[in-house]
């Protein structure tokens, strides 16, 4: 088998058959497919597509080319959720508690937080003492134990998807649905939970800005989820403004404690819910009004709370931290945004957004790049509220005071102003099952 | 300026401005763009085209990567011709003369066979002491003084499609109509002739299989090589057929003589009088009919043939060869194809006739092998002929015997024979200017 007659096969508009994208998926990861083949088979794939065998097969492949979890000792109760990335989106430290508690095992592997998006692990390095790296027997024994855990990716884990998203991501190769969705599922699939549920998230500040585009991706993604074995739904939700309103990491620590405390009814609080009941929807093969209702009463009960405290202190974190959050460290300086005009808020930049944390020292900028617990903003006016001049409508905060002007210009052109108060968009546009 | 960007522009359908496309050309030709991105933008090209303007650009970008051939001192008698390739395509060796013979200044820089063509410096070396290199001030002089030099692709020419041609080889990036029109003019344009006469070969033994693909080809060849500043003609030749009846180096510049003594009037001779005229015309302006009065008062007069001679012979050529062809060395074995059947040819498979001749040590299966300048076929009957069955229709010759059952195989099965008479096609096809 030579890997140009592949090239040819799908640039001819072909189907590839599972030996086919076996070959080149085993012979990329080793070397012995060059990357300038590879690339010419991504630009073949970004105009030809691929059929859903295909790219089950493909995401099978990548998949497989490293280091899996296996999760079978949790039957069907192992649980996974993953967002597209959002600003603002702290779903998991919230979502996972309120399954785990209801029984489900939730087993996930967070990022780092990369551009205008914070990444689950760093969050969850802002409560001192949390590990973030599990030896596989403590993580599997943790999950046994308490129901759930959370960590970085660690291991060798989907080594295809790696070296090929690096490759596509300097050949203009990335806007591909087929190579997206193998690109994200196949993580899922190595990281070996059962039953898995997408947050895609649409707008100004995601992956994806129209919901039409979402929607494609997030279809695509269930069907390829589930012609790999697995249980699957997606959530589409609103990335036209900011999920709650913190942006930082202790910050979204302290509004998730918040929000399991039963402290705040936002709509961080709403899509969390959501999620939760889908996952536990599939978990136990129940309806999606069962699972709310599940769900609402483990948070009523206080017992996702509990749950939280129970994983934290699991992992090595202090719950001092979360039995009273004013024991997070404060930023050394802070500056209230105010607004410059009357009206109502039309629109959020959530990407602009999401850099002004950046600027204050909340995330990075480059894989190197340290990050600022304590940095980041709260939003107190979001899309759709009125606003009087003068009225504060967000505190930014950091400890290099002399990033807060490039921040607060950042954070200012982010928002747009009118008279008019605009439709207001759903906060969960669909769900796909 | 990125390459990354370059790739989506045109992955997107948008057209590439001249400063983006030598971005690309010198950054590849230097090494700052690496092959994956290169193979990348290919492949959208391929899907995607390329303008007319945007060919031109790229033409001149990759003639310009390396060595240029200055021939503005002979004004507009500059002449070249190019083959697409084919089986037996000896052109270069008739046409190259006549021109001379009448004015003309041709400069030929040729290639070496591979695969089941061959190519103009291997014929010419079958002649004792004839040079393929020249430094460049014995070139120029040589044309200034014969009219005419042949020599092989020497120094650093196009060192841009060197390495593109390569990469496209094994991306499946070839057959790009763009790709392949650049690709072939900027070796021509960089060899400095104000007239170019391509012969584009259709047929079974041709890279256009079909008369519609190579008039697309001509036509993209003739507006990008006018769009470059040069005139330009493209002759549509059948390649359904060898042209003429001589394959391998010496049998063929055997052949090339007859013609030019005049001693043989076949198809060959009716296409090189074709080109013949094509180049002459563009060299004085002048109309066809013309031109071919000239051609064949040259061919006549034998103005020609001693053109040849005075050429050979100024690149060390021993003559008496050409004098008296009997000189040349005879294979030691030699095997008569003698006709299965009776009826008429209806077809040749030109590209297997090409591979038997190089089973008979003829041509290159690959770069390193060295070729028997006496080995190849003397064809006596071909598609349309009648035969009878044991008529002598084919002679092979070679040194190597135990070639000679593979070679006999190859042949008779690259002939069908059938009880009615093909449908004659025509020699050319088209002419376009």
């Amino acid at each position: 088998m030579r890997m140009y007659d592949i090239i040819e096969k799908k640039r001819n508009g072909e189907e590839l058959n599972s030996e086919e994208i076996n070959f080149f998926i085993k012979g990329y990861t080793e070397g012995s497919i060059p990357d300038y083949q590879a690339s010419a088979f991504c630009m073949a794939v970004y105009f030809m597509g691929m059929t859903e065998n295909e790219t089950v097969i493909l995401t099978e492949a990548m998949a497989n080319s490293g280091d899996t979890v296996d999760l079978s000792m949790f039957g069907n109760k192992s649980a996974d959720k993953h967002s597209t990335g959002g600003v603002g989106d702290k779903t998991s430290l919230i979502v996972a508690p309120i399954v785990a508690a209801l029984g489900g095992k939730v087993t996930k592997m967070s990022g780092r937080g990369l551009g205008h998006t914070g990444g689950t692990v760093d969050k969850l390095e802002s409560i001192p003492g949390y590990k973030t790296t599990l030896f596989q027997e403590e993580f599997i024994s943790q999950i046994e134990k308490v129901g759930m855990a959370i960590i970085g990716q660690s291991g060798n884990l989907t080594p295809a998807d790696k070296k090929l998203y690096a490759l596509r991501d300097v050949t203009a190769t990335v806007d591909s649905i087929p190579l997206i969705v193998s690109s994200i599922m196949s993580k899922k699939i190595a990281a070996g939970s059962h039953n898995i549920v997408l947050d895609v998230k649409c707008g100004s500040g995601a992956f994806m800005k129209t919901l039409e585009d979402a929607e494609i991706l997030a279809r695509e993604m269930v069907k390829i989820g589930k012609g790999c074995g697995r249980n699957m739904a997606a959530l589409i939700t609103d990335m036209d403004r900011p999920l709650g309103s913190a942006i930082g990491n202790s910050l979204e620590v302290i509004e998730a404690v918040k929000v399991l405390k039963g402290e705040l009814v936002n709509d961080l609080k709403e899509v969390c819910v959501s999620i939760a009941s889908e996952m536990i929807s599939l978990v136990y093969s129940i309806s999606h009004d069962e699972a709310l209702k599940m769900v609402n009463d483990t948070l009523n009960s206080g017992k996702a709370f509990m749950k939280m405290k129970e994983w934290i202190s699991a992992q090595g974190g202090d719950t001092n931290f979360i039995d009273n959050t004013d024991l997070f460290r404060k930023a050394e300086f802070s500056f209230d945004i105010l607004a410059e005009t009357s009206g109502y808020i039309t629109s959020m930049d959530t990407e602009k957004i999401g850099l002004t944390s950046v600027i204050l020292g909340a995330g990075r900028a480059s894989k190197e790049d340290s990050i600022d617990f304590s940095a980041g903003i709260l939003i107190y006016k979001k899309t759709g509220d009125e606003i009087r001049k003068g009225e504060k409508i967000a505190t930014l905060f950091t400890n290099n005071n002399a990033s807060l002007d490039d921040a607060v210009k950042m954070y200012n052109s982010s928002i747009a102003v009118s008279s008019v108060k605009p439709e207001q968009k759903p906060l969960i546009y669909k769900i796909i099952r």
